[in-house]
């Protein structure tokens, strides 16, 4: 196969791997994916699952940069890449940490994590994506949102993390939803606004009743049979809305920016729009990518 | 064997059984407990489930009556016990339903649930609870709370049930502490009061952050890698601290009592005594018998 690799970036999380192959114009020959995360690999198959995947790209008689980002640089990963603490910019330039290779064809470096020591909040792989929205966005001065399982709320001012917020809020919704009593009440898919808009509005008003409320949807089900569609984004309503509640100061009157994947971007659109705030939407996965193409350009540069 | 068995209670929810077999003067000749719960059976299991767990002690030539609550009442049970509506007294006397035998020797009445329209919410199980403790405290006039997997805050007056209000609190923490990222930064058991005194206080005071309080918890793992013991029992706080925030006006200024397990029943108490309120406790298990009995004594005088 011809083969014009330049370079590799990694996206690698607790439950899965994304891999960007770039040329030297820095476009994407190919984007592999694998459900081989940190969180399944012990310490030794680390290297061997990165190269299963990849190995079809690489030039024989060149060493190929590799730049990744997730939990493969957490203490369970491929090398501890450790935190930067706020305020500072997204460490993806010449903050990387480079891991050990056996094999010849790659080098390997991780960007690091941001930590925040009190209220003690971490985030890794989100950063690499802050890094990617300002290097699109570099006068963004404001808020970004990036909804998933583990969401995060992010003060930017001057290129740099000021203070973030993390919230449980996407994993609460896996765990009912797949898990718990409710998983009889809800669909596995589907949208009611409506549904949606009310239990926002109403656990916005009175967050603590979020538990009581959950048990409500239980109790409708059993006593007039109600569309699981419904409860289902009635669920994502009342947990999206005590998030909301709570991150109140990060998003009452200031610029806000949502960055995360399409489905769960919209919902939390629609829940801030509900609110009087009118976010830019921009898709994750590209953010990562920027990103990933910062700290590789920052690498060209520190190896000058 | 000697067999002075006059009637049977049985006590059978989602994920278990118990049966008490009781002698002509309503003493307990033995408890037997099963793990076949109504969750895993179908229609047609369920009686052989009871007798395989009860047939020992049924006399060859006489019909024993059976009292049974709890789940087995649910459309899902072993016939449908519909659901009376608040306000009503516990529907253990003259209330029950009969369920279907092919076995000559048992005669099976179920105990109803209670139900309530708005905010839509149902009890299966606890009603019985809620009966034996008023047979042992016939002028009680206040709130019951009832902890377990759904929390359930009851006021009484008069002998009736007025209205109720269910919190999936013991549920969530279940799967906070089993299947999310927080399992790896919570002992599974063992207690640390002061780390749970002072995450109820902060959720108390800020119930809308408790999705982001969770996440806090997981953070100091990774940061400073505190005592697993004193995460559980925080997680336990901020659940229960959401809880009492929503569940103040049952609360707030009125005569309370607990019907629990042990090591439950302590943290709500302790959580209680820290608003200032000193609730009674008394055991879950002795109270259904108690529900049972009541039930039993009901049907004999119906039956004359």
């Amino acid at each position: 196969m011809t083969n014009n690799t330049r370079w590799i970036g990694v996206d690698w999380g607790t439950s899965n791997m994304r891999a960007y192959v770039m040329d030297g114009r820095d476009q994407v020959i190919a984007t592999l994916r694998s459900d081989r995360g940190i969180g399944q690999l012990a310490k030794d198959e680390i290297e061997p699952a990165l190269l299963a995947l990849v190995s079809d790209y690489l030039p024989a008689d060149l060493v190929t940069p590799v730049i990744a980002c997730g939990m493969v640089g957490s203490r369970q990963g491929w090398t501890e890449a450790e935190y930067e603490s706020v305020p500072c910019e997204p460490p993806v330039q010449s903050e990387t940490v480079t891991a050990p290779c056996r094999d010849a064809r790659i080098s390997v470096r991780i960007i690091r994590g941001v930590k925040q020591e009190k209220p003690a909040d971490i985030m890794r792989g989100e950063e690499t994506q802050i890094a990617g929205y300002l290097s699109v966005n570099p006068k963004f001065d404001g808020v970004l949102c990036l909804p998933g399982t583990h969401t995060k709320w992010v003060r930017i001012s001057a290129g740099e993390i000021v203070s973030f917020q993390t919230f449980m809020t996407g994993e609460l919704f896996a765990l009912l939803a797949g898990q718990s009593v409710l998983r009889h009440s809800m669909a596995t898919e589907g949208w009611d606004e409506e549904a949606f808009t009310a239990a926002l509005s109403d656990t916005l008003s009175k967050p603590e009743s979020v538990a009581a409320r959950l048990f409500n949807v239980r109790a409708d089900n059993m006593l007039s049979n109600p569309s699981p569609i419904a409860a289902r984004a009635r669920v994502s309503g009342l947990l999206i809305g005590m998030e909301l509640a709570a991150a109140r100061p990060y998003w009452l009157g200031q610029e806000v920016a949502i960055i995360g994947s399409r489905g769960l971007s919209q919902a939390y659109r629609s829940a801030l729009a509900n609110q009087g705030v009118d976010p830019q939407v921009t898709d994750a996965d590209a953010m990562t990518l920027a990103g990933l193409k910062s700290a590789f350009m920052a690498s060209k540069e520190t190896a000058k």
